[in-house]
Formats: C-alpha cells, structure tokens, sequence
C-alpha cells in the first residue's frame, strides 16, 4: 500500500533530536539550540513591506509558471552586478524554494537507474530527492584533512556512463567550506553538466565564493532566498538553467506546482534590491558568530584545522568522545541541554562528527560551548 | 541529456491559446478570456490582514512538515462542521497547493508501472503527475449522454493487480458535474483506495457535495484554498489522509518541500473562519454566472442535457462546428476574440468539447456570448 520508494526514504535524526529538544523544553528544561540550520533573525522590514503592498494591491493570482517576470530580470541584474555574469531572464525558473527546484532538475535530467556523483557528507536531503527523482547518487567521499575539497582524481573513477550530473554545494551544508577555484576549474573540465546549489551565497566571510556560471555555461546554478534574507517560511527559490532545459523544467513546474506565490515573488525583488550596508550588516553578525564558535570549540580542545568559510556551520571530529554521532547527540541533549545535529545525518562520511550550527545568538552560542565544557569534564 | 519522462510530459493547448491571446492583446485587440480556471476576484480582505500581521509579527519561518498544528486543527473543525466527518488534525497535511498534494500521494503509494485510474476526461494535469511519480494513468471514458457519470462496470474492467488506486475529481474539471452518491458508493465498495481530488468543493450550486470520506474511510481527500477563497496566488493545499500514509508523505514533505510557507498557512485558517455570508455571497454570484452562461449557450443552440452542478466550467460539445478543438479554439480566437479551452486538454474523451469557464465578470461572459454568436451564424 505505502511505495517501497516511500519506504526507503530514511528519516533524518536531527527531527529526533529536536523532537525530543522540545519535549525537555515542555518540562520547562532551557535547550540551547544549535541543530538547526534557519537564520534566527527576522526577515528585513523592507521585504515585509513588500509583501504587505503586493497582497494589498491584489498580487494573488498565480504567475507565470516560469516566475514574475520582473523577479528574473532583477535575478539577472543581480548576477551581473555580483558575479558579472550575464545570466538571461529566460534562463531564470522561479520556484517554491530551493528544494523543489532540485527536484524540478533531477527530474528534468535523470531517467531511470541513472547517476548523479556528490560529496559525502552531504545535505541529508540531495540523495533522497534524486531517489525521488529516479536516480541513483554516487558519492565521492571528502575528508576534514584534505579541508573537505572534493579529490577530482576519485571523483572521476565514479564516472560511469549513467553520470548524468556532478552536484556541489559551495559553501557548503555540513562543513561550511567554500568549493576551492581550482577544483571548480576541473570539475568544469570534465564536461559532465554540473549541478551547483548556491543557496548559501552571501553568507562568507573568508575568501569568495564563486558561481558555478564563472567556470562552465554547462551548469544548472540552484539557489534561493531562504538563507542570506532569512526567508525560510517565505518558500522562494530560483534555478538559473541553459537553454535546452528551460522547456522541460517549465512543463514539470506547470504540472506539478503551477507557479510560486505571486507576492512571495514580488517580495524577492526587493530582498535583491536591500542596500549593500544591510548585507554587510547580516553577513558581519554571522563572521562575529562564527569566530566566537571556532574559538569556543578550540578552547575546549577540539581540533579545527581550516576555519570554515560560510554558511553558518562548523562541522566537528567528535570521535574521541564517542564515535557513534547519534548517541552522542542525544547524550549531550539528555545531560547538557545542547541540542546539535549528529554527522550521520550527511552521510557515512560525517559519523564521528557533529553539526554545530551558530544561526543562533552570541548568547547562545557561548551558553552552549559553556554546557559542552562542562559535558566533556 | 533531457530525460525520458521530461521530454514525454504534453504541453496544454490551453497555454498556447493564452499566450496567442496575449499576443493579440499587445496588439490593442480585447479578448475575452473564459479559458481561464482562475477566480476573476479578489481574495477576501480578512485573509489578506491575517497575513498581513502574520509577516508583520515575524511568522515567517519553517513550520512543522505536516503544517501548522492551529491551521490543521481548524481543518478538523471544519470537516466536522461541514461534513460532520471527525477528521484526526494528525491526519492532515498542509502543503503549497493542491498539485503537489497529488504527487506526495501518488509518490506515497505507486511503485515503478503501478496504475491509478481516473476519468477521460480529465484535469489535464492528472496523467502527467502520475507519471512524474513514476506510474501509469488508466482511463475510465465517460460520456455527455452518461451525464459524464463513471460506469463503475466499465471502470471494473480496467482494474488489475497493479491498480494501487481510483482518483475522482467532484465537482469535476472540466466537466463541472459533480460525483453521484450512488457512483461514490459503489466505488467505495471496491475496496481499492480512492484518491479525491475535493478542490471546487464550496462551489456547488445545485445539490451537495460529498466528501469522499462519507463513503469510506480508506480515501485519501487532496483539496487546497485556490478556488472557493480566490487563493490561487497563495499556493494552499492539503490532503487528508489515513494513518499509515502520514509518515511516509511527511518524509517526502521534508525532503520535497521542507514546509508549506509559513504565514500563508496563519492566513488558510482566517480563510476557514470566512463567515456563512461570505461564502454564499461568492457561491451566489458564480451560479448567477454559470445560468448566465449555461442560457447564453443554449440559445446558440448548444445542447446542455444537464447543467453542470459546481465548479466554474461548462463542457460543450462542439463537434457540429468542428470536431477538432484545438483547431476550432484557435479559429474563435482569431476571428471572434474570446479565448477558450480545446476539450483535447482533458484527454482523447474530451475531443469535440470546448470548456467555457465563468471565472468571469457577467459582463464579459455576456460579451463571449455575443461574440461566438456572430461566429456561428
């Protein structure tokens, strides 16, 4: 009765934590959170205005399934002004939110059986939504020595003839790291279409990172609004594809979600058009959180070789605790009131690890660090 | 490099119809749009202000992957109220629309090949979901002088071992006839799940509709807030469904969609909460427009054997004029200006139809009429 593709799907163990996070926090137990990768911040008064004016005006019909039009031509302003790429509105998909948007292109590439090659650890979702999808994802191990690059050299010896895509993720959910240039440059050499989710561009505060579209037309850029704007509930996300898919995608869209929210869209442009002085002010507040947790964690003795770039992640060798990463999430829940989120959740390759996501404030964060000093002595 | 599936979803003819119409409006020519299943108004001012103070108090962020528990909760009240079915809040799920509804549903239960059978014709967009899920749609013909009734007889016929489901649409796009009680029972009987697709239920105007669940409880309900609250723009589904489905489509939600957006869902409860007033002024200005529409077409000689009960659709047969509907809507289009649907959209059974949607002002229905009368003689 259930599909076995339902079945197969595997749950994600950062729902048990916070489940069980707030069931402690209904006995009236404090729990610092720092498993959970959403801005805590609210969404800039600006965007809200926005989206008050749009429902106001009666902006509630639905769109064109590829997007509002106006919402394409501003992506591509945006990427002209930030990359200095010229990105044509017609390659611009608007989408309910960077995950649909990877279903939409999973869908538009994979047949049955075929490959998509990614890194593991890994966003806990990417296999399963290839899964979904049809597909079948191979992955390349990364490793906290080699600074989580992807080793080009392995990456090729999964190279089959059902590789349909490499899919990256810079920076990166779990480890925070940008992809460097030049493994970018090879990827882009292999000449096997690259799928690039960027939905945590803006927010690096090492280095810079860089759009797929810099090193290869033959890539399908996968973003959204969610991360740097703080807009998760608002579901908003994009896709910046070439030509040939552009048709495709948009039938899958017509189907199976007709369009985004129309004054959802309308509010996406003004989140493109904050002032620079606001995004610097987002982006300095995350860096201030994320060297406090660096230098939190360090202090109490774990090694953190390379300072993670971006997002709002540092992702931690926990195996000299425990190297069973669920049991020692929840040990540290149970007995510390810090809820974190275990490596397994990214794949074989981050257990023995934990997430800790500093999305959260400066106050927190430094009551979590100062609940783990006390758990580990 | 396109797969299989993508390449082989049909695009509508009713999308080339509109935007061969907006071409003419860009020439100063006014069409008169009845291809169109959109409500024409606006959404109620009280929704608009929950969501308005649902953004302005920060209710913008991931909500749970079912839904929001109130919103959920309210639903129960409401199918108590109006079906007075009990309705569990842990059987709904709250998702961005109705389409994708239907994929989780069909994702939640068919295997690779398995089969679901539905009505030809049908919504457009049914067969293609199906397949994007990775299953075979069957099709149960049913006829004008049947009073587009399902013969369950006929549809025994088509049930196999792969047969993981029956869907129904009632009130019906496009037909606009509601399900008979006596068909619901019988498919009932069946003992194969039903999958109801209750999206123009509130829109009926002669006799009641009937929610699936009446009949039986082994039915999942997929209905959303686009057509009755004008909401099409908001992206609001959901889906009702029996205890075992819950987790595996809340797990296909998480990895799919994360949530539905999260004031959207603040705003779908005002909508449950619209006063019996409003509603009856919504359903009495589209029934005077359905008797408007439905005598307009008679005396252009068109023989409606039973008016449509719900919905905002009138399905003509169209075969004494031309029995090709896509080349006959092209043709009133360009000659006459009023925009309508080729029944051929709905499947092979719809062929010879045209489908008239009063989605419409009185006044531009009356002026389609006019128009198409001239066309005719």
């Amino acid at each position: 009765m259930i599909s076995k593709l339902a079945k197969s799907i595997s749950p994600f163990y950062v729902m048990e934590v916070l489940e069980r996070a707030q069931q402690l926090e209904r006995k009236g137990i404090n729990i610092v959170h720092l498993e959970i990768g959403e801005p805590d911040h609210n969404t800039d008064s600006q965007i809200c205005k926005k989206a008050v004016s749009s429902i106001k005006s009666g902006d509630t019909k639905y769109t064109h399934s590829l997007g509002v039009a106006e919402l394409r031509e501003e992506l591509s302003l945006f990427y002209k002004k930030k990359y200095n790429l010229s990105v044509c509105p017609q390659n611009v998909i608007i989408t309910t939110g960077s995950s649909p948007a990877l279903f939409l292109c999973f869908a538009s590439i994979l047949d049955p059986g075929d490959e998509i090659i990614l890194t593991d650890p890994h966003y806990a979702c990417y296999p399963q939504i290839i899964k979904i999808a049809g597909g079948v994802a191979k992955f390349v191990r990364i490793y906290e020595q080699e600074d989580f690059q992807i080793d080009v050299s392995r990456l090729k010896k999964l190279i089959s003839k059902k590789t349909k895509a490499i899919l990256i993720n810079s920076p990166s959910n779990p480890t925070g790291m940008l992809v460097n240039n030049d493994v970018m440059e090879q990827l882009a050499e292999l000449r096997i279409p690259i799928i690039s989710d960027e939905i945590y561009h803006g927010l690096v505060y090492e280095g810079k990172e860089q759009s797929i579209l810099e090193f290869t037309e033959s890539a399908i850029v996968v973003s959204g609004f969610s991360k740097l704007y703080s807009m998760t509930g608002w579901r908003l996300g994009y896709m910046i594809v070439p030509d040939p898919y552009v048709r495709p995608i948009q039938k899958l869209q017509q189907n199976l979600f007709i369009s985004a929210n129309s004054f959802v869209q309308s509010s996406g442009i003004e989140a493109l058009r904050l002032s620079d002085n606001k995004i610097k002010n987002i982006v300095g507040k995350y860096k201030k959180r994320r060297d406090i947790m660096v230098t939190g964690l360090r202090d109490l003795g774990f090694d953190i070789k390379k300072v993670p770039d971006g997002a709002f992640y540092v992702f931690i060798n926990t195996k000299k605790i425990n190297t069973n990463s669920y049991e020692l999430a929840f040990d540290i829940l149970e007995k510390s009131h810090v809820a974190l989120t275990p490596g397994i959740d990214f794949g074989s390759g981050g257990e023995g690890y934990l997430r800790f996501s500093y999305a959260n404030s400066v106050e927190n964060i430094k009551e979590g660090i100062a609940r783990l000093k006390k758990y580990i002595s």
